[in-house]
């Protein structure tokens, strides 16, 4: 036991790679054993696939099961036909069932064939029950392994119980949870306090019965947002008729919040999935239908520009300045498209004050709307010295900004009620609203007031 | 204790506000009581600030210490000076030194004096304690009580002392941290596994010693990327010395991540911050820096296009295509961006492996825009009948999503390395060049082969 010093037990955020330097040579393979696992992965994560596939070639034994729990599903996905069979197997025995279905999953239906074949019966159960679930479901990401006891127990019971069961326990647990004979929770002790009660006290009269529980075939999102909403660290998963069939607890809950995000951002940039280690083909397919979405959508607005074409020819400035109207507008409506669809995922906004938060929204964009009018006004006025110009550009940045600050509420709103998610599909709608208005707006105007 | 059915266990996800059921006489106080405080507060930050005021004028007592805990900042800091002097000490009496210390971040100076005044000296103290460390800092955020116990006590003298001194002792805790006579951790024990234990096994032979902890100065988001990656449920806050002065645990870290997340995806899109109970000014303020700073680089934009107007004026066809070229160019660079910054905030992309991800998107970004630089070069070809704008058409999408996919990763890259927020300032810069670089290569290559 050696004195710490602070900065070997805060985790050192480098980006140096050790998988990386053993590859070529600068590093032996004892500093890769030193690396935990979550290191391990993230640095063979960064691997190109050829260093991967190298790496596995020489040092493949080093993926131990940990490592393969801590990587990402694609990497798993990419690496699991080069390992062998035996290690695979291996991995699935030694996880926790939630780790281990979430590497099966990653499997072609023929290896999974094969490494059910070579399980235990209990280990090949456990999978299959959780592979019984939709993906992104609770049932498949909950782990089974729980600590639960009946209400008439004393804390000396629970603990004695635990003491003599000690293998079969999940290696970390939080809760325990009282059930009824039927396998209900009826109430929670948490570890802290039954360790700190008298040995006789009953759990009945030591228990929380104000229990917070998700459902197994909930979608992980609803999950999420229940443990953020109650601060909870475990809850208890319930089956349809209301038995306790697993727990989720806050570490994984963390892991499905950022990939909820991460989904969420990467929509409203019109990207279908995105990873670092992706190849040139795989981005090219994850981004391609969405440019051709806008490219449709970019025809529209060329038509509208298109219905003006004396005009614009005639006056030039017009095809000077519409794209000034286009981008403020299609600016605007992001904007109130990012909260909108931030306020529906945090599920601030809802039916109760949709009304509110549509008025202010009509409301600030007439605002910015008539402020960035006026200067866009005055530029115009300044630069080709027509006052008609300039009225025509005030009033098409009123416009579209109003028009811009609609949509940006009420189509996530819409898609929404409509079950749609709102981060998807929502960014086309509203830039297609100002680009085509944006135009009509500028360019109808125009050729009322100046032909 | 009653047989529970799944639906009463599993929280209601409805958008009933029974605040405003209360307010509007259609229900009665006792319901208000019923609810959990999550659920009061995420209830009463729906109400519209006149519906607040009105709710604190009639039932004020009941924003108890646990929904003041509970509501968002901005929200916290509009009712404080609504509220009694003594029911706001009282909160922070009550509550842990962490939300205490969130809720008097929110006073106005005056009020913080006022009440530090009627505190109890040690709970002034720890609030004290709390306010000299920078905002969104572990130090503020951090919970000032934690169990620890030297590695030569036993199991059983541990669960002895914690009996012995309850009330002191965190409601709820996971771990308790061994440590050397410095308070310096040297391992920790899950209550889980020290309950299980025989009484009389050492400490030091049953601690874990592969501890990691955050730093009391480091940034909440450098804190929240530590738990996630080693899916860690608490950890020790070291002061500078490398001695425990609190905890931080992951229900909390969700709520950072939360944050930084909002904060992210709300600067990609250009709003400073956003809630739905803004009022329309604030909605204005939050939006108009960025809708300036576009007005700015659109009118580069424009500056380009005037640079052609006779061009444009000899072909129109130019006007109605070129918002196709700068539309498609802008889309494909938010996506590389939107990419690269959620990449960066997992730190999936370092210096390892920045070099690799450039190359990727540059011919990720190539192929796409041959793809629709042909489609766009045949659909202008289609319309006017001309063979050299579909050329000119062709070439210039090319060269804009090349260079779109380039900036989309390189100016957040570049940014970071400058410590500069990847997603607060990247969008601006990349829409700039696209715009910029669509509309000069558009027309520039048309002046050369039309004129």
């Amino acid at each position: 036991m050696t004195e710490n010093a602070p900065d070997n037990l805060i985790p050192e955020l480098t980006s140096r790679n050790v998988l990386l330097e053993y590859l070529s040579g600068v590093t032996d393979k004892a500093s890769l054993l030193e690396l935990h696992p979550a290191d391990f992965s993230d640095q063979f994560e960064q691997l190109s696939n050829e260093q991967r596939e190298a790496f596995i070639a020489d040092t493949g034994d080093l993926i131990s099961p940990d490592v393969l729990a801590e990587l990402e599903d694609e990497v798993v996905e990419d690496i699991l036909p080069l390992l062998p069979k035996v290690q695979i197997a291996e991995a699935l025995t030694e996880l926790d069932s939630d780790d281990a279905t979430q590497i099966f999953e990653e499997m072609e239906d023929e290896q999974r064939e094969e490494i059910l074949e070579v399980l235990e019966p209990e280990d090949r159960a456990s999978i299959e029950a959780g592979m019984a679930f939709d993906e992104e479901t609770i049932g498949r990401l909950m782990q089974r392994e729980f600590v639960a006891a009946p209400p008439f127990w004393s804390v000396g019971d629970a603990i004695d119980h635990m003491r003599a069961t000690g293998e079969e326990l999940p290696d970390l647990f939080f809760n325990i949870w009282v059930v009824d004979t039927k396998f209900h929770p009826i109430g929670f002790i948490p570890v802290s306090t039954l360790m700190r009660s008298p040995r006789e006290t009953k759990l009945e009269t030591l228990m929380n019965d104000q229990i917070f529980s998700v459902g197994q075939d909930m979608d992980q999102e609803e999950a999420a947002y229940i443990f953020e909403k109650y601060h909870l660290i475990s809850a208890p998963v319930l089956d349809t008729d209301g038995r306790i069939s697993g727990i989720m607890t806050a570490d994984d809950i963390i892991d499905i919040i950022q990939d909820e995000n991460k989904e969420d951002m990467l929509a409203l940039a019109g990207v279908s999935e995105a990873g670092v280690t992706d190849t040139a083909f795989t981005t090219v397919k994850a981004r391609a239908p969405w440019l051709f979405i806008n490219l449709i959508t970019a025809i529209l607005a060329s038509i509208v520009i298109a219905l003006f074409d004396y005009t614009i020819a005639e006056f030039v400035q017009l095809a000077i300045l519409m794209p000034i109207v286009a981008s403020m507008g299609g600016n605007a409506g992001t904007q109130a498209l990012a909260v909108a669809v931030r306020s529906l995922a945090e599920r601030d906004l809802t039916s109760q004050n949709a009304w509110r938060v549509i008025r202010r929204e009509a409301i600030a964009a007439l605002f910015n709307g008539f402020i960035f009018a006026i200067a866009l006004a005055i530029i115009a006025y300044i630069w080709f010295g027509r006052q008609d110009i300039a009225i025509v550009a005030f009033i098409a940045m009123v416009i579209n900004h109003f028009f811009a600050g609609i949509a940006g509420i009420t189509v996530p709103l819409a898609l929404k009620r409509m079950g749609a998610d709102p981060a998807v599909s929502s960014s086309v709608f509203v830039t297609t609203v100002t680009d085509v208005i944006g135009f009509f707006a500028f360019l109808g105007f125009a050729a009322i007031m100046l032909l």
